[in-house]
């Protein structure tokens, strides 16, 4: 019986800008099986560390808005900045929650920015300014130092409008088909399928989550059994998943 | 290393009121192991055909309310009326879209309500009246019959406010912690995580569907490799995941 199954790599160091993410990546694996079909999920905060994209706190001056918002929300105000500056739009601010949505169009708590797990103090991590490039980069270096092209899918946890707690999403994507369209096909007894649009790359995403220890430095995430899903091309990347602001209905 | 794993079952014939749904696990399992750390992801419309939570449209009389939404979304005015049975409120109606509260506090396209994939003509599935029930009784009759209470979980197929496509989530849950606290907690340095609460019922829906195959009869999904978030006791089940509606920001 086919199945799929996901396993968070050990041995990955506390990572700072200029770290060749895909080296320490290959040396974690180790003996594990890396090919054509696998996929690794790697948190972005991973891949933004290593970028450089960190914003040391004491160098942010906040505006007037950051103030006033940090006030009513009782958040840094530095923090708010930053988070401002990786914002295109508010979409709410009340309740201590800050929603936005980011420069690259996610919609999510604070646009992504992340206030700890930095491994430093005064510092906060934002997500990487083209996380689908980010995540072609590393597949290209993962392909140039092993002859295989696994997927790389860059992720990052958000919060749902209408459910507690937080799940994984794709933000950055290589490799990975990232919706399967399975609207207006019929099952195999001809009956129609209800309208089936699987978001592969969040249910990976999720499903990586899942393996990771959460008290432990457990970035990369190796799945394994998706290879339908798996392509020698990057494809259209997370990007494919954002809602255009069109057909939002919830701003 | 330690791993997840989901694995869908084959051989779950096509489903009719009154069938013995856990009997038909069980024997689809055939060799697989069962055991106390299991988890099974059942598709709920598995549930609701078991226990007719089934809607046949010849027998609905719409109200003016759902001919007049049914003529503005370009929906068959029955389907319409079961939406609203469904639901405690409606969000959003534009776009041919409907977004609902159900009756349970879900918020979600239609209410639920399922159009397509009931195996026969014009009937809709609706969600089981109460989904954390119906898990728990599945747990007791799989732990009656073999000594061993896997976690079950029920999902439905979600769409996302701010994202294309959809994932699964869990809407019925016995035996699965439904959310995972690391809020305020630190990580094995001694670094504040970042605000992280894991909706591990969640995930493990989305994880389970990936191994779906889409054009099949594959409701059932063994999850295993998710034991510290299994317990012998049923625990809140999946309202606990349910953001009430006074922290709605969105509605």
């Amino acid at each position: 019986v086919p199945a799929i199954s996901a396993r968070a790599l050990s041995g990955i160091p506390e990572l700072r800008a200029g770290d060749d993410l895909a080296a320490l990546i290959l040396a974690a694996l180790a003996e594990l099986p890396l090919d054509d079909r696998s996929l690794l999920a790697i948190a972005h905060t991973a891949v933004s560390k290593v970028e450089g994209a960190v914003v040391e706190l004491d160098r942010v001056r906040p505006s007037p808005q950051a103030l006033q918002l940090a006030r009513e929300l009782g958040k840094d105000a530095r923090a708010v900045q930053v988070t401002l500056d990786e914002s295109s739009e508010v979409l709410r601010a009340e309740r201590g929650v800050l929603i936005c949505r980011t420069r690259h169009g996610f919609v999510c708590a604070n646009a992504g920015v992340d206030v700890s797990n930095t491994g430093a103090g005064d510092q906060v991590i934002v997500l990487p300014r083209d996380p689908d490039a980010s995540a072609r980069r590393l597949r290209a270096s993962l392909r140039e130092r092993t002859g295989r092209a696994p997927a790389v899918l860059i992720s990052d946890t958000f919060g749902r409008a209408w459910r507690h707690g937080q799940v994984d999403v794709a933000v950055g994507l290589a490799g990975l088909q990232p919706l399967d369209d399975w609207r207006g096909r019929s099952d195999t007894e001809g009956v129609e399928l209800k309208a089936t649009w699987l978001a592969v790359a969040d249910a990976a995403a999720a499903a990586a989550d899942l393996a990771r220890r959460k008290d432990s430095h457990e970035p990369v995430v190796l799945l394994e059994g998706l290879e339908e899903y798996v392509s020698q091309e990057d494809g259209p990347g997370a990007a494919a998943l954002l809602r255009p602001l069109g057909e939002d209905l919830f701003r």
